[in-house]
């Protein structure tokens, strides 16, 4: 027969079999560290509880009623003994920390005779009465499951007879009434008596606990966290000490280091004669832990001792609870602790320096979140926010300001020095100085990967997005949000990592990136397989990444270049043109503007393979709106304003109306510009080349590659690099250079992947668009997709937003199918991924599992990304 | 080593080894039918001289010359010979006819002394004369390579030297005259004197035929019509018979049955006393065949005789070409004759029944286009056209009428009794009773599958889609093409088999389906395996497909129905409701009608399945365009008009503003609206569940079956699935009713066809969606590719418009894929599609080898549809 109860430090357990709190406390006896004896029954208990039913109590009571000896004569005590009673703690303790589980009843064995013998021993009577109403109380309500209002009203009513108003006012007396009306209630809801024999309390306890582990609350948070249900919990009983029993005693909490900033240095605070609800209860001040050296020097030195051995062990920063009684300090649990992100670097770091853990367990140690969070603001985690609405945590980061609805304004205030909140119903290219100017963005639409998602990361600006609680007024310059109307100049923040839209000005951190990150960094690089390039459209961007350790630029869309001020009317000539001569004429002027880019790109990444996508977006997105052209004109008429002006007005809208289109995401756009005006592919690579040309001779080492975008038959593909190959040596014979370069493919629509192998002999290398491939795959617009995707959410229908974290069921197939395909038939094909999943965790760990050869993500996620990769390689490696 | 000459007749030759004309000589002379007797040289031949150079002409002449003694013997006449010269004819002959390459040279042989002879037999020294000046001008022009214009322009000196118009008035001194003249033209060209030796003539001839193989224009032929490089020509060198030695001879064309009608009567035309020449020339009338029973009724005879044979031999049609000389009827070509879809149908029929030819013979003979041509009105082939646009051939068929901007312009001329052409720039729900009204539709902007097409497909009515020549002023009542303007009230004409525009009104054929039609697909259904439904939304449109041979609805689109004057306000209010509650008010208004369509659907269909699919477009397809109520609102404040109002219109356009999406196609739509607003389902499932009820109790047999569109995940079907079901059994239990019904997922998102194991555990039944399918697999809006599908089409990138035949590639490997997973998990699993390519022959070929259960089209295709399928399953047996 299998055994289901042990004494703490009795076996060779684990959290899966004790639970984590049984773990500590076994591990803990195990180390000699002193521990208030008791055992733990195990998760497989539990299970088995539930396999069998109550049964199965019968054959577990007999062994608890030995292991309770056993702790009867460990402690010396005995279970309801008058004069030297056995109390004990009944805990829950699953593998998993778990909220909604039963937590703690204390004290148990309590009842009208043991109560004496614990005022003689504690000489408090007042406290002896104390507990053992708080003991029925706690018990009645976990045990029993009565409502803890009813208890509370009748603490009410005594004290209101009373007159008090305070707990802590009432003697004695009013406490043993407490207990005497506590029971009647148990007797008047449950119709039992309240259970005197301490065996029966125990009993009762621990299948209460048992049946814990199946409430609403628990199968939720499971649900919720994706734990199974089949893990069960174990029940810890120990036996209790008591930290009141005068000043050489107390309670307290500790760190074995400094959880905000990671010092090397025990941290934590203690109440002298006090028990653990009294520090809870806030009543009195705790005592900063060194006092502790002054107050019970033996308690101190005996702490500081435990905490070296407990580091020692458990290799990692731990979170402990103790009671001193009589000068004795006694540990009741310990486990890892939470820290925040700077000190979870320098603990990592530390911890490698001190010969405790190796660097593969330091990296692991690192969420990759921290990595983001520290290159950020941050709201300060003490303030107190008026949170008015939710949108989607688009780019990390918080910032605190002004409210602009337009981007000029936000320009012309942040040129005085203010500090704005860019709001708008979503952002436009026309909008990116704006963006630039402001502190942080703010739109009513959109999802992660729009617009306004998508340039702020790249500009390493807090941006939430999509936030449909919002109505923005952008002509009256005010925003609605649950009734509340906020003008413009009122102060809002935001907060980009929960999305949270916060009411006034809230206190900001400065990011945190000291030695100790970079060395993590480093250590990542050592060991990830993955490349990681960054998403650039400047040099600024560039050489931002270049010195968070981007290895090359993965994706540098041309079109943003087309966007800025003194370029958009020539693109718009160039778009309106009749001929494909006046075509080229503006094409001509472009030219040497996109080439001074390239040089710049180039520069920044000497040594560095640079990836250059032509254009990309619907020619309509340069041209001036649709809707817009036509109220004016419709105005100017109903005006009865000058003729010849509405003509030139409607010449502008009917081109605008030929390029309209329904649904431009899947229209005329990408390689498919490319093949029916070949002269902007023409234009673009001779730019691409006669750069390169320029820079090598000022001794950059370039390693341009071209990309076709929306590639998804063969012969898109083929008719693209004619068009590049025959321009490109031309070119280079122009400027009489040699220079390497590789001309490759996005594959962004599932077509491309399903035909990957065909591609592939004629692509030097692909990479995934997993934002269009997203788009396509499961047919959501990322602009339109935000209202279902949050229902859907919510519903559960999808786990994670797709445009967030890759869709590995679905986009993932086909990633997976492209990657073999393609390097199946050309082994030399470099593969990457450019969409903003190149930046992201779980992403990032499927991309290294597909085998592909290096993640492309904004300047901002590259370190992320690098911490990622390596942890990737290094899970890998734990799970073969 | 091989032989490459064989004398007509020599060998079982094939039309691989013969070439399509040789083969017919050979056959004809194995027959027994008069033949002038020759040789074939064959393709082998011409592969080999392409692989081993000029080198190779000397292993073949010997053999050639071996024939050609043969061919002497035979003849009794000479090459060269002064007295009785040999003159033969040579001519090109692929296995596949082909334009392009070198076509004939007659009377080669000829020179100055064989002139001679001719002119002594044929009593005729201007004929001779005249033979002699063509044969040098045919063969300095196609063998020798000289422009035809060169000749032309002596030709033209002489007649103007003389001062004649017409040839014809050239005398036998003018034509030595010419004779001479060509030769000196030769001289200067080439430098060469023109060959007189009769085999070297013959030598220079048969490399010309090889070298034809190989010239541009049959290069480019053989591309586009997907003919193999390397199949070779033959060349057939056969003795010369002339039809000009007085009023015993003649020549003609014939058919063995009449190739209009399919009539089983020997049709054709002959001249007497004439060359093949005279009856192309067009200078005499010819006579109708029968009359040559009384010219010479020996030959007369001897053809029929012959025809029949031909028939016994060749089990089809024939086409014949032939010549008498001196009452002796000689065949100088048979190949299968070129026929209308009417003659098609009954040749293939009457047949059958004549015992000529097996059912599979005579299916596999009906072009299925042509049974789509049978089914519509067509334009008279003789009528002469002025076309001025092409666009895409969107609906079969033809119509002519004026010109019309407006939908309820066209109803209100329509109900006069005018025939009206309703010219938009792109259809919405809007114009269907337009559409309805008019005889045919022109839209400048869609594809294939844009709602007019669609809609017009369904209503059998013809439709010119996406034609971007024309530029339509909606406004102004005009639309402009290439500098033109056709205002409305103009008459024009379409045709909706090839996408023409035509000015003015043409002539139209009415629709012909005899028995002949109906027996065809009745064999057609004998074989086929794959089942045809219909797309049908309407009663009317059930029946028409029932009476097509539907077994059942593949597809209902119930939006359709939304959209009918009185419902669209009721849908509106609905949409615009802001609470579930008033939404679910406007609801139970549209269910009573709702169920009243299914009923008419339901008793259209007794006794067969019927798929009715949930609501799928965005909602804000019923709303007002938000561009228009822009304009409006702008108007009214412009011209200050009553603010009230103004209020009114902002509500209703900030309602469209929320609902607005970027890409509709990929937004908030299918079952994404059934899973935010379930009501939305629940009305739809109960009055689908009440009106299978209602019609059971009068005594019809319902089969319905639920579909959930645009799935892309599990969840999404288990949801909606809960919700059907829910609401089924509710109603069921309401209607005290058992009724078996199914619930299945429409496939039409490339996630759904990549998980559709997940998918087939809750599906009953899977139907593709392959307008959605092939948009979102290739990136492509329907709406909008039309721009650069035409591109694409004209490179070659595309070889066909995706949204017609299956891209077999891409779309096509989805399709697979989901079939093999969905039936491997789930062997019940009924698998059809019910995107308008279930109508188009290469798709249902290309789904009837994917293992589709049945395909479902517009009820116009349906009989496409039921031979297409049936075709398939024969070619699949003959390819085994």
């Amino acid at each position: 027969m299998n055994k289901y109860v042990f004494m703490f430090g009795e076996i060779e357990g684990s959290k899966a079999l004790l639970g984590g709190k049984g773990f500590g406390l076994s591990e803990m006896t195990k180390l000699g560290i002193p521990v208030p004896p008791g055992f733990t029954i195990t998760t497989e208990a539990c299970n088995q509880f539930f396999k069998e039913g109550k049964e199965f109590l019968n054959k577990l009571y007999p062994e608890v009623d030995e292991k309770l000896k056993e702790l009867e004569e460990k402690t010396g005590k005995n279970f309801g003994d008058e004069k030297n009673p056995l109390l004990v703690s009944v805990r829950s303790g699953a593998a998993i920390s778990m909220p909604g589980m039963m937590d703690t009843v204390l004290n148990l064995g309590l009842n009208d005779s043991t109560v004496k013998g614990l005022a003689e021993k504690t000489n408090n009577e007042r406290f002896a009465y104390d507990s053992y109403r708080r003991f029925v109380q706690m018990f009645g309500n976990v045990v029993l499951g009565i409502e803890h209002a009813k208890f509370e009203n009748i603490i009410d009513e005594i004290k209101e007879k009373k007159g008090v108003k305070q707990d802590v006012e009432l003697d004695t007396e009013d406490l043993k009434e407490l207990v005497k009306r506590f029971k009647e209630l148990v007797k008047n809801e449950k119709n039992i008596d309240f259970p005197n024999e301490p065996k029966e309390q125990l009993r009762l306890a621990i299948e209460a606990v048992f049946n814990s582990w199946n409430n609403d609350r628990a199968i939720t948070y499971r649900k919720i966290n994706k734990i199974p249900d089949d893990i069960g919990t174990a029940v810890n009983v120990q036996s209790m000490v008591f930290g009141n029993m005068g000043f050489d005693s107390g309670t307290g909490v500790a760190f074995t280091r400094n959880p905000s900033t990671g010092e090397k240095k025990v941290y934590g605070e203690y109440l002298l004669n006090a028990q653990g609800e009294d520090v809870v209860a806030g009543i009195r001040t705790p005592k900063e832990i060194n006092q502790l050296k002054d107050d019970i020097p033996e308690a101190y030195n005996k702490l500081m001792e435990v905490c070296k051995k407990l580091e020692l062990h458990f290799k990692d920063m731990q979170d402990i609870e103790f009671t001193i009684e009589h000068k004795k300090l006694f540990l009741l649990q310990t486990r890892t602790a939470k820290r925040t992100a700077q000190a979870a670097v320098k603990v990592a770091v530390d911890m490698v320096k001190e010969g405790l853990i190796d660097k593969e367990t330091a990296i692991m140690r690192i969420k990759p979140e921290y990595i983001e969070r520290l290159l950020h603001k941050r709201i300060d985690p003490n303030a107190k926010l008026e949170v008015i609405a939710k949108g989607l945590p688009a780019s990390p980061g918080a910032a605190t300001g002004k409210v602009v609805f337009d981007a000029e304004k936000a320009e012309e205030l942040a040129n005085k020095g203010e500090k704005v909140i860019l709001v708008r119903r979503e952002t436009s290219p026309e909008d990116i100085q704006g963006m630039a100017a402001a502190q942080g963005v703010l739109t009513a639409r959109g999802g992660m990967t729009s617009h306004a998602a998508v340039v702020a990361r790249g500009m390493g600006k807090c941006c939430v997005a999509g936030c449909e609680d919002i109505k923005v007024n952008e002509d009256e310059n005010y925003f609605e949000v649950k009734g509340k109307r906020i003008e413009e100049g009122e102060i809002i923040s935001l907060n980009g990592n929960t999305g949270e839209v916060i009411l006034g000005e809230v206190p900001l951190l400065e990011p945190e990136m000291g030695g100790d990150f970079s060395t993590i960094l480093q250590w990542a690089d050592e060991i990830r397989k993955l490349g990681v390039r960054t998403n650039a459209d400047t040099p600024h961007d560039a050489e931002t990444a270049r010195k968070f350790g981007a290895e090359g630029i993965g994706l540098c869309r041309t079109e943003h270049m087309f966007f800025k001020e003194e370029r958009i009317p020539i693109m718009q000539k160039m778009i309106l043109a009749k001929t494909k001569e006046e075509r080229q004429k503006y094409l001509d002027q472009l030219m040497p503007m996109q080439k001074e880019d390239f040089k710049g790109l180039f520069k920044a990444m000497n040594g560095l393979p640079v990836i250059i996508r032509l254009l990309d977006p619907p020619l309509h997105e340069f041209l001036p709106k649709r809707e817009e052209l036509m109220v004016e004109i419709a105005v100017m008429k109903a005006k009865g304003e000058d003729e010849e002006k509405i003509k030139e007005k409607e010449k502008v809208l009917k081109r605008v109306e030929e390029l309209y289109e329904f649904n431009p995401m899947l229209g005329h756009r990408g390689c498919r510009l490319g093949i029916t005006f070949p002269e902007i592919t023409e234009m673009q690579t001779k730019a691409i080349i006669e750069a390169a040309c320029e820079v090598k001779k000022e001794g950059v080492k370039v390693m341009p590659e071209i990309m076709v975008p929306l590639v998804g038959n063969i012969n898109e593909l083929k008719d693209q690099k004619a068009v590049i190959i025959k321009t490109a040596e031309e070119t280079l014979k122009e400027k009489n250079e040699k220079i390497e370069y590789k001309v490759g493919t996005m594959i962004e629509i599932p077509r491309a992947a399903l035909t990957a192998d065909e591609l592939a002999e004629e692509a030097d290398f692909f990479s995934f668009g997993t934002n269009d491939l997203t788009q396509t795959t499961l047919g959501y617009s990322r602009d339109d997709a935000g209202k279902f995707i949050k229902v859907y959410l919510e519903k559960g229908i999808l786990k994670e937003d797709p445009f967030k974290t890759i869709d590995q069921n679905g986009v993932g197939k086909l990633v997976e199918m492209a990657t073999r395909l393609g390097k199946q038939k050309n082994p030399q094909l470099e593969v990457g991924v450019c969409g903003e999943q190149g930046g992201e965790p779980k992403s990032v760990e499927f991309f290294h599992k597909a085998g592909l050869d290096y993640v492309s993500c904004s300047p901002y996620r590259v370190p992320v990304a690098r911490l990622a990769a390596a942890q990737a390689t290094i899970r890998e490696k734990q799970n073969k």
